[in-house]
Parts: structure tokens; sequence; C-alpha cells
């Protein structure tokens, strides 16, 4: 169990500490229940009156306010919460060295140390950094290299091949690797065209569960630094997505076509192949995009406008149905 | 092999028996084809003339007519069907108590008697209700509770701390407890928030293959009773989903959203975050909803509508684009 | 390692030997960096330059060309690459017969010979063609038939009674054979109608990574022959797919709906349940299909239009919301 003082956590997360830092913490509480050596949070007004009778050891705001627990004044408590909750509760990292006696793993492969691997994972002619978890029932291929402290939960597939950066998570059940979509049309039918590329996954990316990520057709798919992608996302051959990128869930980039930087991609939208999106793009929420976007700001729907001007169309499309609310109905 | 008595299936079903109710019935059977240990279903009145020439030894049908097979009349055949085909073709359920020994169980696992589970399953310190089957390559994590006469299908993964109800059905590869998709900005880049609630699945759910539930921020994502989801739809963290919901594939429901009872979910929708769906609503496929719809009805589209105005709004946009049939495309 | 000379690979894609076919060919290049034993691509203007200096045995190209290479004369380069691809880069085919010691195969299985079954495989009593690879952690049930040469990535799951043709290629993490989504509506909620189908997969077809292909409630489910099927797409119970259709990533198929020969469904794409799609009908991404189609041609959109319509309606759209650019917002 983790026990950190108050005055401690108030310097990780770069905070101005009011009262008494010696506390000792061990975990996260809430205002109302939590006990002396809980740290909890006023994400706004409303909480001010129970932070001045919590009976936490400490609390988190964004201002000073009355309380009997130990403030940290922060400028984000979303920040300072996360980094603190990681503290309690952080990614899982391999401490011990422990392979699983059902693990099948190739004695060429070059394992650092400490990793952890789960039971009936099969570890080809691979590379993984010390700190990696690789938990039951995943799959990686020769080739394949990991770096250090990444996290892949059950039967993860990585392909042959995959380059992948350090502490990189991949939820369960995710493929990285696969073959992309690629076929040569042959009269009325297709012919496979083999995918030798592969995919390269930078630092710190997080990849959702039940996702898939296929390898290039020549060069390489690519997932820049720091991207989160949710469950269900789609992210075709030859794509390149730029760093802290975001991908809501079930949401689909089709082939060779490159996201910029610090876009985010509202859920259950899809992206048309050989594309090229602007840093700082936002799509909302099922939006349909088959048309380059170069400059960055929101835009939604299909087809996909700048979101002001998609709002308008709302307006106009009600208008023009309300305002014929009459018998037109018959035919349906 | 399953051998009952019209007059018994009659009794299970609450249908009226007309005829012999002593014959055996052995399975379901079709009115052209099957014997006279089979029994049938007049679904329509296009059958009426195959009843009447039947070889059937019982026939379902929501009114009287001649046949020479036992005949039993019920208000709903489709009921009536579903539960008479259960009965000879019953959802898998553990009988003997049989533990692959490829499957790894940790030994402070709670497992009830009998249950059924498969090779290389991965088995943490979890409990496991009687009658429960869990097939090949299953993960489950600590902590998970399932209940009686669950089915998890192969390569189901469940992370540590999941509750599922009785009877329970996952379909192959689905993933349940995965961390949800939260991050705080920290200027241009994101910080994982740790995923600290976990999901609750009630009683008599299924989900279909190939989906993700993900576990709670810091309460817990709820599915409730009887609900069915179809395969590839993504349950965010937080949501609520009532009871008897009906969600088709590939849709999604982004975080803390919730979904109130018998709401039906057209296929390939995508229900943005934070939002309230109240009860008995339904949403046509491919529906984009942005916003709170409090109302029971028929909603469909992006932008979404009510039904009767989309319909409207499609007549609408083809008068417009038709009534415009000029040269104008030459610029396509 | 191949290795095959200019001429045979002129015969073996029907193009025109123009120079040495005596040159013995290992692999691709580039233009630009491959050498003498390497085979590369002109594939428009652009390159003609460099084929006039690069150091490769072989060129191929759609037209004649000055070049030190030999020369390949062919009508369509891309086929032709795919052709040499798949050559020198062939999909997976088992050579010796080797099955995995950690792989559980039940005894009754018939098995050709050579096949390849990877670790933690499990295998009922099922029967696989010759030359047919299995990977790791791949599940497949009792009664399923798979054909000569096909190749199951890691982690796909085959339900019981599935049946496969020859040398279908299904990529990691999918489904095949999931019950169907078949529920009977008792008041407000509803009861499972097993899934007595199957699903029939005929030769040549390709499945992408983390698709679910549902077996059928009655009847089966059936894709045709050549037919191409990527990633985390869904078709549901009882559809029948026609031959050498396309389905790209994200899209679904709702249940009791025929897909016509040569289709090509865009991304994202949803298409609702108990629909007839006729053959040569192309849908563009992000489609929402909700009505028969019966006439071959291009259709986009939600609603769905035929193509030049949804065009004109775009513009017409942007005139409406541009030509209102006013203070019309403010309520925003």
């Amino acid at each position: 169990m983790t026990d950190i003082t108050v005055a401690a956590i108030a310097d990780m997360v770069g905070g101005r500490l009011v009262g008494d830092g010696s506390r000792a913490i061990r975990g996260l509480g809430d205002l109302k229940t939590g006990g002396a050596d809980r740290i909890g949070f006023v994400r706004d007004r409303r909480y001010v009156a129970l932070a001045e009778t919590t009976k936490l050891g400490a609390v988190l705001s964004k201002s000073e306010l009355r309380t009997p627990a130990s403030l940290i004044v922060v400028p984000n408590v979303d920040v300072a919460y996360a980094k603190i909750a990681l503290t309690f509760h952080p990614t899982p990292r391999a401490s011990a060295h422990t392979i699983h006696p059902t693990a099948v793993v190739d004695p060429r492969a070059e394992i650092g140390s400490p990793v952890q691997i789960g039971p009936h994972a099969v570890i080809g002619k691979c590379t993984l950094g010390a700190g990696t978890v690789v938990m039951s029932g995943v799959s990686i291929g020769d080739g394949a290299v990991l770096g250090r402290d990444c996290v892949l939960y059950p039967n993860v597939v990585v392909y042959h091949g995959v380059q992948i950066g350090d502490r990189v998570i991949v939820q369960a059940g995710s493929v990285i690797g696969s073959d992309g979509f690629g076929y040569a049309r042959d009269g009325t039918s297709w012919i496979k065209v083999p995918q030798l590329g592969t995919v390269r996954i930078a630092e710190d990316v997080e990849i959702g569960a039940g996702c898939t990520v296929d390898r290039g057709t020549l060069t390489d798919t690519r997932i820049g630094a720091r991207t989160k992608i949710d469950n269900l996302c789609h992210v075709a051959h030859n794509c390149v997505l730029g760093v802290d990128v975001v991908m809501a869930a079930n949401s689909g980039v089709a082939g060779s076509t490159t996201i910029g930087d610090r876009c985010v991609i509202g859920g259950s939208t899809g992206i048309s192949g050989h594309l090229s999106i602007g840093a700082d793009v936002r799509f909302g929420g099922g939006s349909v995009v088959l048309r380059d976007v170069k400059e960055a700001g929101d835009y939604m729907g299909h087809p996909l406008m700048e979101k002001r001007l998609f709002l308008r169309l709302l307006r106009e499309q009600r208008r023009l149905v309300e305002g014929r609310d009459d018998g037109g109905d018959r035919d349906e």
C-alpha cells in the first residue's frame, strides 16, 4: 500500500500547500465518507460546503477554501487528480520477472528483465522491453519489438514485425498489424496484394479494446506519440496519425489517410481513404469525412460542414419540416 | 435426446390443445418435410394449406385450422416457438463438473459445482456460479463474480472485479471491464485517468460477439436485466443501460450516458456522452444522437428527428434535388 | 528464397518481355534503390525518368520505355504487381505437418496433411483440409469444416458447424458462427430464439480482423466466393452476400439482407435488415441503407440517394446555410 505525505503530493502536482503537509495519505477518498488518510477533490462550488466538514486528510481545489483538511491548491484539478490517482492505482508494470509455465516463448526472443508474461501467451522471436506486462492469451509475432513498460491485456494479437514504443497500453482483444485491405481489381474479381509494411506505434500511445490497426502495404502504418484510441476503432494500412490525437469509439480511418497532430475524432466517425486532415481539426460524433480538411476547427455531419454551418442547417431543416406540418404524411 | 408430449408442450407455452396430446415430440420440423415426432409452425395464412397435409405430429398456430397434426393454439407463435426451440436446443449449461487440465485456475477461486471450464481458460481469484460454462481461451480477472448458468464463449475477456448476474451469455471475443476512455487534458496532451469503477451486468443479459463494455471511472458501468446487445457494440464508462434494452450491431454509447428501460437502438447508431435517453425511445438504424431525448417514440437520422419529421425531410430533399435536374452537375 | 527468371515472371503475368529474360529475380525492389536481382514498377509517367537510370534487373510497365532493366509490358500493372508480390511473399500455407504440443485437438477430428496448428489452439471434432494453417489461440468448434489452404490468424473463433471453403483467410480475432441476434418479443421483454443454422463461406473469401459473422436462425448465413470483408465488419444472421463483394471497415449488414454480386460497400456503412441489394451496387462511405436498392450504380448518404443527387443536395445545403450568414447563430 502506497503511503505518501500531503507535502509530497503537493510537490508532485505542483500545487500550493495550505496547512499540515506531514499527514500520511494512503488513497483517494470522498468528501462525505473519506477518512484522515485519504485525499479528495473539490471540482466546483457545489462541493465547497462539504469541504468545510470533511474528515478527509487532504483536499485538492482550484482556489482557497475553508476546510479542516490540508489543502492543495492547483490550477487544474483534473490533471492533479489523474496524477494522484495514478500514484495510488498505477498502470500495471512488471516488478518481478515472471513467465508463466504455460506461456510458449521462442528461445530466440530477446526479453528484458523484469517482464511479466501470463498464461497461454505465445511469444515469437521478438523483443520485449523491461517492465512490460504481457497478459494471458496474447500472441506476439516474430520480429515484433515492444518497448519498456508496455501493457498488453488478455488476447491481444501483435503480428510479426510490429514496432511498439515505450509505455504503450493495448486493451484486451485488439489486433495490431493485421493485413491491410489491399486488392488489385482483375476484371470483376480481386487479387490480394501482400501487405509488406508493418505498424509503428510511438511511445505513450493507448489503444482500447477490440481495435484493429492494419500493417502497411509497402510503407508502415504509423501512430504518433501519446495518441489515444478508444474501443472498436479501425486504423487502415498506410495511415499516419499524428501526436496527441484522440479517436473516440467505433471510428475508422480508411487507407493512406493522414491525421494531423492533436486532432480529436468524435465517436462513430468514418474518415475516407487518401485524405489529409490538418492539425487541430475536431470532428463531432457521427461525422463522415469524405474530403481533405486543412483548417483547424470544429466540423460535423454528413456531409461534413464547419460546425456552425451544420448547426444552422439543422435549424433550417427543422423549419422546413415543421413549417409543413400538414396532411403530407399520408403517403408514409 | 429430449422427448416430450404434445400435451406437455401445450402446457409449457400456455396453449390450447386440439387433438391427441399423447404424441411424443423429439424436435422441430418443417410443415413440408417433418415427421410424426416433430412440431412445426403456421406463422401466417400462406401455410394453412400445408398444415392440412402435413405429416408433422404437432402444429402451432394462432388460430384453429384443419390439420392431421395435433394442434396447439397460442396467442403469440413467435414466443411459443422460442420456448419450444429452447427446449430442444437449450443454451449451453454445465451438467457434469469438468475443468480442462490445460485451464489455469487460481486455487483461491470460488467455483460452484457443476461448472464447465474449457481448454486454456485462465481463471483468476474470482467467483463462478454453478451451471456456468466458460469456454476455451476465456480470461477472467481477480475479483470478478459470475452468477449461475452463465455462458462465456471462446476468447471472452472479463477484467478484474466485473460483476455478472445469473444466466448472462457473452458471445466470443467480447471484452467486459476494459479501461474507460478517460484522460485529463494537460496542455496539448493527455494524462490517463485510472478507471476505478467496474462493470455490473444484471441477470439474463446477452452480449454479442466482439463487443466492449468499459469499466467506470469512479462509479460502475451498469447494464440492466434482460438487455440484449448485438455484435461489435461499445458501451462506454459510467453508462447506465436500463432493463429490456435492445441494442443492434455496430452501435456505440459514449461515456456517462443513461439509456432508459425498453429502448431500442437500431444498428450503426452512435449516441454521444453525458446524455439522458428516456424509457421506450426507439432510434432507427444509423441515427446519430447528440442531445437528450426525453419523450418515448421513434427517432431517426443525423441530425436526429422524430421519425415522421425525418421522413418528411427525405421527401423535401428529394423534391429539392430532383426538381433541379439541370446541367448543374457539370462541376461534379 | 524464391529465385525466378524475368521470362518466367513475364509468362506468369501474361506480359510482353523486352530485353534479357534470363536474369534471376529474387524479390521486389524500388526504382531508386533496388539491385540487379529485384523487380520494380513504373505506375505512372513520374517514374519514367527513374526507370532510365535504375539498377533493377527488371521493370514492369504499362507501356514501353527506355531502361537498362529487362522490361515487362502488361495491361494492368496493379494486377501484375499483386501476382509477383504473392510469388515472393505468399500467403501462409502448411508445408510440414506440425501440430504444436500445447494445442488441444479432438481425437475424432479429421485433419488433412500437412496442416499447421499453433500453440494453444483448440480443435474440436471438425474437419481441416490439407495446407491449412491454424494459428495460436484459435478455437474451432465441433462439426466445423474448413477447406484446403485456409489461414486462421491468432485467436480467431469458429463456432460449431461452420462451413469454410478452400483458401479462405480470416485475420486475427474474428468470430465466425456466433448466435444471430434473434429474440421473440414477450410483452416488454425478449426471449432468445435458438440459432439453428450455421455460416457457409465459399472459397477465396478473406475476412479482416475483429469481424463477426453470425450463424443463421433456421437457414444459413452465406458469403459468396472471393468476397473480401475488411476489419470490424458485422454480417448478421441469414444474410446472403454474393460473389466478389467488397465490404470496407466498420460496416454492418443487418439480418436476412441479400447483397448482390460485385457490390462495393464503403466504410462505416450500415445496411438495414430484410433488404435486397442488387448486383453491382456501390455505396459510398458512411451510407445508411434503409431500403431495397435494385439498380446497379453509385449511392451515398443518409438518407441514401443516387450519388449525383446526393452531391447536388450537398451544394444546395451549402448555398442554404452560406447564403444566410447573418447573426442567426446567436442562439447557438
